[in-house]
This record gives C-alpha cells, structure tokens and sequence, in this order.
C-alpha cells in the first residue's frame, strides 16, 4: 500500500574544497555600501562585526580548474559508495543548483548539458532509464530536490535516487560587497531508496514548503557591483540582508513547525535540526523562534549542529553536506542514531521555505 | 483510487515575439565551420541549403528590453484564462528553460531568484502553497515539466500546475556559425489539472522518458565561437548536428513506441504527433523511423502539424507552442477533437528524449 512506503537515505556524502579561505584574507578588500560608497571602518573592525553576526570565520574555494557539476560527482560518489548501491540502478539523478558550471575567469552559467547529465556521464551509468534533470529553488533547492524524489517515489515513478547540491558561490560574488564573505563552496549528495515499512520505520514523515514571492522575489538576487567603477552589465549575488532575517525569522519557524504537524510529531520527539546554514545569528534566533511556537523557552543542548564557522554559507549545499558530517562524527558532540527524529530546513531566494521531518 | 486520477491539460497559451528574422536578413553574415575556417560558398547558396534541411524560412526574437521569464508571464496568463482557472489555486509553476533570463547585450544567465518565481508575481499570486521552480533538462523541458506535475498528482501532493516552456535562443547563439539561424525565442504553456475520471477519460495515459549520456552528452553544449577572433572566453550554443540527427532518428522513434506500449495504445489510434521543432528534415525521418516500427510505410496525412518555417526552433517552447496554435485553429488543416489519442515527443541537450501520450 502506498503510505507504507518510506523515502530513506541509504547514503550521504559531500565534497569540501580544500582551499581555506580565512576572515584575515579580507583585511585589504575596499568594501562599498550598497549607495555606492566606500564603507570607512578599519578592515580588521569590518571583520570582526562580520564574524559577530555571521559565525563565519573560514569558508572554502574550489580549485580554479573545478566546476560545480565536477564537485557534486566528488560527493555522489561518497554516497553511492555510502548507500552500497549499484550506480547502474538510480531511477533520478536531481542536481540543485543556481548557477551552473561557472569557468574560473568568466561570468558565464553553463547547464547545457544539464549537471545531472554531467554527473551521470561521470559515474559512467549506461542505463538510459537514469533521469537525470536539474532545479533551481534558491538555496533550499537540495531539500526541493528530496521533495521532488519523494513524489517519484510516492508516485510509482521512481525507487531510487541521487539528489546533490552544489554550487561555486565564489564565483558569483561582488568583492566589494561584504556579504560575499558569507559565500563558499561545496557540493553534498544524498541516495535516496523506496523502501516498504511500518509507520514508525525509517523515512521522510512529511514535508513542508512555501513561497513568497509579493514583495520578497528580490530580497536575493543578481545586482551591480557596490564599487562605483565596476562594469554595470555584470551581475553578482545581492541579499537585502536585514529583509532576509525578518522573513526567515518569522516564516521558517512557521514551516518547520507546519512539518512537524502534517507527520503528527510533537517537538519534544526532534532530536537534530539541520539547518541551511546561512548566518549563525539568524539560525539561532530562528530555533528560538520555533521552539518559542511551542511556548518552549529553553532550547534543547545540542540540538543544531553548525559547520558554517569553518564553511561558510555554500546555498544549495549547506543541508545535505552538515548531515553527512553529523552521519560521520566530524562534528564534536554530535550524532544521530536509528530512530532519531530530525528536521531539515532550508530557507533562499524566491523567497523560498522547506522543511522535511525525517526519522533516521 | 489513484488510477483513476488523470492529467489532464485544461488551457494552453503561448507567446511568439512580433519581431521577424528572415533567412534573407543572413545574407550578409559571414559563417565560419567548426574548424574555424571561412565557408566560401556564396551567402545565398548557404541559405537556400539551410532552408532545404531545415525547412526554416523564418524565426522570432524577442523585444531588446524582454526577457525569458517575462514571455512566460505572457504564454501562461493566456492558458490561464484559457482554462478558466483562479491562479491563487495552481499548486506548482514548473519553468523549462536551460538559459534563465539573458539581458540583451550581456551573456549572463539570470536565474536567481527562478523564473518560476518571477511568474508567480507577475501573475500576482500570493498563496504561499503555489511552489515554483524551474527544471533544466534541454529542449525536452517542457515535455519534462508536464511528468514533473503528472507525478506530484499521482503521489498526491499537487493538483494543479502551471507547466511552462520559455527561452531567448536568439542571446546565446553564435552569430557565425549557420546552427544560429535555426533559433529562435517564444514561450508556450499550458495548465494541467488533476481530474478524476474513467480509463478512457481525456488526460495523460502514459510516459517515457530517456537519457543518454555516455558518447552522447556533448552532441549539444556551450563552446567557442567558431569565428577565428571572438574571445574564447565566452561560450554559445553549439550542436554537432550530424551526430543529433542520427541519434535523434534512432532514439526518439523508440521512446515514441515504449510511451503507446505502456498506455496499450495501438498505432492506428494515434491522431496527431506534437514534435520538437527541431529541424524539419529530421522530424519528418523521425516520423517515418517510427512508423517503421510498426512496419507501417505510408504515413497518416496530417499527422504531424508543424510550426518550424515561419517560428524557428525555440527549444523549450516548440511544443506547447505548437500544441497551443493547433487547439486555436492557428494551422491550416490541423485540428484535435475530444477522444483524439495524441502523442507529445521530445529530444535535445543530455542527450534527453520523453513522449507523452495523451488523450484530448
């Protein structure tokens, strides 16, 4: 029967870059308000309030001879070698991502082929029925990505999938803006199987998403440079900062929440919520939020592993590359274990919100 | 029971831009091959032996100051109206493209926020559970998008989607290579509803879809342009042409077939074909390939409308544009009638092919 079948993750993996990026490499960087004018404080003071709201201290650059599409063949293979899977047997391979294959040097997306054609290719799959398609859904396009699986899955149209998130942030951002700070790089993959089971089995519980698009379509978008004498035509990265924290302040805890009550699961039951990790203040300020719609004013220890410290903000790439962290122990102090109900929540440009409740 | 559920197509739309690119206008232009060698025949013997092959007399671009997600606002608000549908109530806007927004004069894709989400607000639609995305999987998108929303149904997660197939080509061809004359810009679109309803009730009777990326996945990518002095740094649309046509006569004829095998659709209920506009020497051989199939020499007259003289090749948008113009009546001797047995099908860029099967 059709609500017996669970969408479990049998594998996880992520590819990190291993060219660091530290706060310090920004002390000479002119940074320009978003009016266009030069912003006066000391580099090291900039810095310094960056890292206090932000968390971010480190982040990661690809190689300049590596690509997106490349990235997320680096963490696909680390799943399926996770889940134990015959490559040749993925129904779907759905790549999220913004930006495509940026070349280092060039403002060009390339999606054509599509990522997942790039990354089927690479894993050498031959089976003509592997499907592979990309989506853009903002930052939360990973946690899309499982969603779309899921309704494979639930639809009969589907078993087996390979869902990734990757994406060169470093290559899309505006040097003189101090937000792009916050960006880096990654990829992170998931294999996500059709499994029969019982009600308390393995598996996503329910999911979550929601859209505004009225007055927040642009809170993330593709601006000019802040830097008065940069070429106009050329578009970065740009994110109404201070909007985007509102919006996710109120509006994440509200999906997360709505997850958690479409699977039935009381707060008490979550044991880890992954979040996209965007900006650490904001990421907490939203826990406290959600735990706050449960009239809970204490928050559980523990309860929401970070990476962003040490990598940054990578979008599409943040949920699924913090899971499989936690899955390995390369996060002090945090696990989970079968049977543990955890959230993964995302929130990016669309404005766009997911959540998924998931018993491991 | 979900069986009983079906697809089905309640409006269509699309926008094709007034302005006209007519073969004469190439009279002038210089084209190189892709060794980057000047072709020396005449400007007249070049057209005339495009046209032959292609059957492309004429193609549309886009107003300078239109962009692709804005001839979607144009194709959907037309299927809207069409179907006679509240858009608060779609509960998914799909968007096909593989080029996002390309502003005249840049070679930036612009697809943050998604397309999708720019639709929505240009339809001003505020429901926070009408989620939008864009899908990228080559000239099929389109095709994809309605499978997309024909699973969420299924797993009964959507019930109402706005599919839509929008892209500027006329912005990321390379002006001196003679594949640039085959594109074209335009959007197509349609709303799909999920409608109970008995086994021989009008909507989507049945699927298929194939990828082939092994020797195949570059046949279509971003390369250099083929003139000698144009910065190799910037990429556009290149086709082995030779290598998608045999691909294209052998695979799209079977994924025809495999999608009447799995809906037990005997050839002689087929009515009409809805084919990629790819190339009109193509889609005829194609035609006949599949026929073949069924040993079938003799083709039914008018079974395969076609668009591609005067609209070009708009990759995403050939299909719902031509499904649209026919349902309108816009094609001299081509018409569907309630019960028809048709046939959607697709090739492009992954190497990707889909058919839909679908009863009017």
């Amino acid at each position: 029967m059709i609500h017996d079948m669970r969408t479990v993750i049998t594998g996880t993996g992520s590819f990190i870059p291993a060219n660091k990026k530290l706060n310090k490499d920004f002390l000479q960087q002119e940074f320009f308000s978003d009016k266009q004018t030069r912003i006066p404080s000391e580099g090291a003071d900039i810095i310094r309030k960056f890292e206090e709201v932000t968390g971010i201290c480190e982040r990661r650059y690809a190689d300049e001879d590596m690509n997106a599409s490349e990235m997320a063949v680096a963490a696909a293979l680390v799943a399926i070698k996770d889940a134990g899977t015959d490559p040749e047997t993925l129904d779907q391979i759905i790549v999220a991502h913004n930006f495509g294959n940026v070349l280092q040097g060039t403002i060009q997306s390339d999606a054509v082929p599509s990522l997942a054609s790039r990354v089927k290719q690479a894993l050498g799959i031959r089976n003509p029925a592997c499907i592979p398609y990309d989506i853009l859904f903002g930052c939360p396009g990973w946690v899309q990505g499982v969603i779309q699986a899921d309704a494979f899955f639930k639809a009969g149209m589907a078993r087996k999938a390979l869902v990734i998130g990757t994406e060169t942030l470093s290559r899309v951002i505006d040097q003189y803006d101090r937000d792009s700070m916050i960006f880096s790089d990654g990829a992170g993959a998931v294999v996500l199987e059709a499994v029969e089971g019982a009600a308390d089995a393995p598996g996503v519980i329910s999911t979550s998403v929601q859209s505004f698009t009225t007055d927040e379509l642009n809170y993330i978008n593709m601006g000019m440079s802040y830097a008065p004498n940069v070429d106009k035509r050329i578009r970065y990265i740009k994110m109404l900062g201070r909007k985007v924290y509102e919006f996710a302040l109120k509006r994440v805890p509200e999906a997360m929440k709505d997850c958690l009550d479409k699977g039935h699961i009381p707060i008490g039951d979550v044991k880890k919520i992954f979040i996209h990790q965007a900006n650490e203040k904001m990421d907490i300020a939203i826990i406290k939020a959600f735990y706050g719609l449960y009239d809970i004013r204490e928050i559980p220890a523990d309860i929401m592993p970070m990476n962003i410290h040490v990598l940054g903000n990578s979008s599409v790439a943040t949920v699924p590359t913090l899971y499989d962290m936690v899955r390995r122990g390369d996060i002090p102090n945090q696990a989970v274990h079968p049977g543990d109900v955890i959230l993964f929540a995302s929130v990016g440009a669309g404005m766009n919100i997911n959540a998924i409740c998931y018993r491991v």
